[in-house]
């Protein structure tokens, strides 16, 4: 195999990919289903079962775990963890009734920022972005965003502390035991410095 | 195609469908699973890997999206929203060890009235009766009957608040801004009539 | 057919089964996904898109319902009931930067012990040891250990009563209407005896 044939994506022959559009390195798993107007970028893991309709670019190196949807009008930027059974919604008033439907182009967009983790089976309303590197725990229920770095926890979620980009919980001051620091900045935290260089 | 076959049902070349009975105009999609004894009405949308095992019949314009199991002993009327990755159940009293397995007889009825939506990756426990026009919030988990129109949200889910038909929220005088006008009735409500006439 | 062959596990032609490590008279069903490292034991009822990864052997009898994922790191021990959309984990500090994603070897352990139930939709953070016989309410969100008949229920889960093996509550002295008696031991209970015969 050459070395470029061992960039390319790896399809397992139980997908469902129809579109070309995937990034060198990434793997998508049987029974995945990726439509095609859906574009996916470099070095991510797709499980299995997953389901992908967005129109929005998914980023780099996302790890998007088993039986997850990705719906469209969620966007899920770089290095995102999504978690096993974690579910999305596009539409806050939804309706079975053909009177009621609402057309896509009332949805709400979810946006998932770059770094950031939604643990297993949390379940995010639609419209709420979750800030850069944020950490929802498993099980939560987001019902508006999420500040960068935030730990959020529970059923409504709520914050419940900050975590680092390397994922540890921080110290009350702001600090990490892995070296970087941090500060306040809007309703989340805005990386300051790293204290060691040891740290990854 | 003729207009006879454009209101046939279709169902996903990767699904499979083990009954004939499924209404003009349903779909039902990829990996999805319909066993023998179940029927659908007309104009439903049977989401990617819904599997659907209930003897009762489902009703017209129902949607189930992704990853929705319809046990044995569930029951979904006319115009249902079932949300992506919502749970239903069957046994409230689970053990494996076949001396405690209690046979389908034991199992609870649950059932979802005509209009009533139920929220993504919310859990239904068995015997519950959801009412018409109900909401069940996004990651709710119920355990006891939802009065008609009654909106309910988190663990254990409780009421809170009101929704009409559209699926909007009332006013504190049971009004909706489509017009639509509420009277209380048992632990729900009850359609008293309409202001205006131009509402879908 | 033999009685032989009538024994032998019975696994859907649309399930992938990597491992010829699977006991007697187990079943398998459609868009199950047993990986090559795993054993199964026998009696075991495998739902529909289960997921199979655990290098841990599952026991005995066990019932996994739709849509589990039964990650590395997860030990089913026999008799083990695992409703639908259960959801485990193995890693509590999930990133998808490559920087920050952890070796296996960091992963914790999860086990489930004999006899436990998880109901449907429950989600169970990596580390925690669910008792002997416990019985985790649907949709909870476990985040530590459970002892052994404890009930838990709610987000996160807290203990809210006791559980006869049978799957029963116990009263407040600690008896069954089955006719088990326990007593406390640890966390959890113990079976102290039984006042009658015919109980199953």
């Amino acid at each position: 195999m050459t070395r470029k044939a061992a960039a390319r994506a790896f399809i397992h022959p139980l997908a469902v990919v129809e579109t070309r559009r995937i990034g060198a390195g990434t793997r998508v798993w049987a029974y995945a289903h990726v439509m095609a107007q859906c574009r996916i970028g470099k070095g991510c893991n797709i499980g299995e079962g997953v389901f992908v309709e967005t129109s929005y670019p998914i980023g780099d190196h996302c790890v998007i775990k088993n039986g997850v949807a990705v719906w469209e009008k969620v966007r899920l930027e770089d290095r995102v963890f999504i978690g096993p059974a974690a579910v999305f919604t596009n539409d806050r008033i939804p309706r079975a009734d053909p009177r009621f439907k609402r057309p896509a182009a009332l949805w709400e967009t979810t946006r998932v920022r770059t770094g950031a983790s939604v643990g297993a089976n949390a379940t995010i309303v639609s419209g709420a972005t979750l800030g850069r590197w944020c950490l929802v725990g498993a099980g939560a229920v987001v019902t508006r965003d999420v500040g960068d770095h935030v730990l959020v926890l529970g059923n409504p979620a709520r914050p419940a502390g900050y975590v680092c980009e390397c994922g540890l919980r921080l110290s009350a001051n702001l600090d990490c035991q892995c070296g970087r620091r941090y500060r306040r900045r809007g309703r989340g935290l805005a990386l300051r410095g790293r204290r060691r260089r040891n740290a990854p």
